[in-house]
């Protein structure tokens, strides 16, 4: 066995994970088109492709890991039903995918999560437990909740599952580029806890090998760029004060920084106006509605973060669940043509 | 020879035309996805597929039809270009496909039209042309143009190739369906000089009999749906006055009104408020910036014009180029959550 086999069994997922989620999710997730636009190749100087993941049920990607995770769980067990912490995105995927499976979902969302975050998630049949983010803690309410009634926990990115469902990202790029007969030099993905860019890096390490793999993260938030310079798991000083709210992870998970030290490399820590820059720049060119978060990739891009001229790059646009406030403020931020 | 076989002979178009329009457009149009939302089907009780054809190049369907015409000039003749009038999607459909034939592109634009829609056009590379709305023909201007340079004039709907074009949409929704194993009951289109819905219409009445097709108009444009019922072409009354831009045609085309006649049901005539409202919960809903004319189908259902439920509808979401105040009034028309 040579030194990256035996460094690639210790790997949490392997691609016949990701092979196994997409099988799974067939006819079930949103099959995301690629996008480009000579807007975007004219200002880089690259090819581009947009991985357009806000189109996914619940507007974004966070459906595919929660509903390849839950279709894994033995049916008995799962009529039990699923719990999970987010005020998010995670919250929006968990209980949709559960509807789907009409299993009993029970999310543990601070008592302050905007309303509409709660409504988007009561509306998919699930059931919401409010707790107070100074005096109570989440994880153990949610622990209380799975022991309790015998629900099943869904991480929302440290979990093999998930992450082999974000992972099916890799492989619809991977395919429409051969369409196209195209090969990608580089792939930009947003990262908060890293699941994404976990199973969508072994997916591409598998089917383009060579493919640089590089997280895109909100300025002082960009604690996986600086633990894989480290060579090991770093958090962030600050814990709030970005308008990514989906990208502030405080760290890299245990297990998707198995993944992260070993298929990818530094990325870009982006500054909050060019995320506003980018969403106006996705709606007026590709027609899209993204979030901070989501286009952070297309806003290292337009920056001018990296040198990518005469590469062809892909950037996954991981979702659109953006509020109304802050997409007038984009719109205001954003050239009306580019 | 049956009475249906012997109209279906004088259509401006067949099935085998609209056929050769998706060989032309393979790898050239995006083909864009078909999506649902259970949002939408829980507001209508109806099963609702929206075609995203705002995701298409130049942000609207008019790309297909441009292409495919200009695809279709003989190659000695297609070098001395195409002209065209338009301020809007015909404008930056024809730019946009003459740029990828090489070929020059004139557009004869009025001298009022935003800045914005020129820019658009002009970076395609196209010379626009501009004329007095009042005192000038822009018709004269383009055919003087077509004669002197020998360039070839795209109409924007009453031409064969155009429609052709236009009717792979009908193509792919009918493939995606099947490819579900759902027969649509209905499809409704957004319809100004009726090419679209012409092209729409033949393809899906050959892959999908029986299914009722039928025009989304503008509230003091619906001289289609009046058309139908009359039997013949009549025009609108109002000349200007909808925020659905892309929708004013006087009247229905003379050869695409030969289509409509034959196989569609009149339609709806839907007011400008129920566009901004249904511009935002595309947003919410289906992260898409569509523009006020292009999701005039959607504003049908979510105003209960139509007794859909336990039906299966597709809707073709036209185009998306809105501009940045108009995205904004619409996301104050929209509830937050549906």
């Amino acid at each position: 066995m040579s030194v990256l086999d035996a460094a690639s069994s210790a790997l949490p997922i392997t691609i016949a994970d990701v092979e196994a989620a997409a099988a799974r999710l067939s006819g079930m997730a949103v099959r995301t088109p690629l996008l480009s636009t000579p807007a975007l190749d004219a200002r880089t100087g690259a090819r581009v492709f947009v991985k357009a993941e806000c189109l996914q049920r619940t507007g974004s990607f966070k459906f595919r890991g929660a509903y390849n995770r839950i279709a894994m769980i033995p049916e008995d067990v799962r009529a039990r039903g699923v719990v999970a912490c987010s005020s998010g995105n995670h919250a929006q995927g968990v209980a949709e995918a559960a509807r789907l499976f009409a299993v009993p979902a029970t999310i543990v969302m601070p008592n302050d999560a905007p309303a509409i975050k709660r409504a988007r998630t009561e509306r998919s049949g699930a059931t919401v437990v409010p707790y107070d983010r100074v005096t109570e803690d989440r994880l153990a309410i949610a622990t209380d909740i799975a022991e309790r009634t015998g629900a099943t926990f869904i991480h929302p990115y440290d979990d093999p599952g998930v992450m082999a469902g974000q992972g099916t990202i890799g492989l619809e790029i991977a395919d429409d580029l051969a369409r196209m007969g195209v090969i990608a030099d580089r792939v930009i993905v947003p990262v908060s806890g890293g699941g994404l860019i976990a199973g969508v890096s072994i997916a591409l390490s598998d089917r383009m090998p060579g493919i640089i793999a590089q997280p895109a993260e909100p300025e002082a938030f960009d604690d996986l760029t600086r633990s894989l310079q480290a060579g090991s798991r770093v958090a962030n000083a600050q814990k709030s004060g970005s308008i990514a709210d989906a990208l502030l992870a405080d760290m890299p998970g245990e297990n998707t920084f198995l993944i992260h030290r070993q298929l990818l490399s530094p990325g870009y820590a982006v500054p909050d106006p060019a995320l506003l820059r980018a969403m106006g720049f996705v709606m007026n060119e590709f027609k899209l509605v993204g979030e901070p978060g989501g286009v952070i990739g297309i806003a290292a891009l337009l920056e001018g973060m990296l040198a990518a001229k005469g590469e062809t790059v892909v950037v996954v646009l991981s979702g659109g669940n953006a509020d109304p406030a802050t997409i007038k403020a984009a719109l205001d931020s954003a050239a009306p043509v580019a």
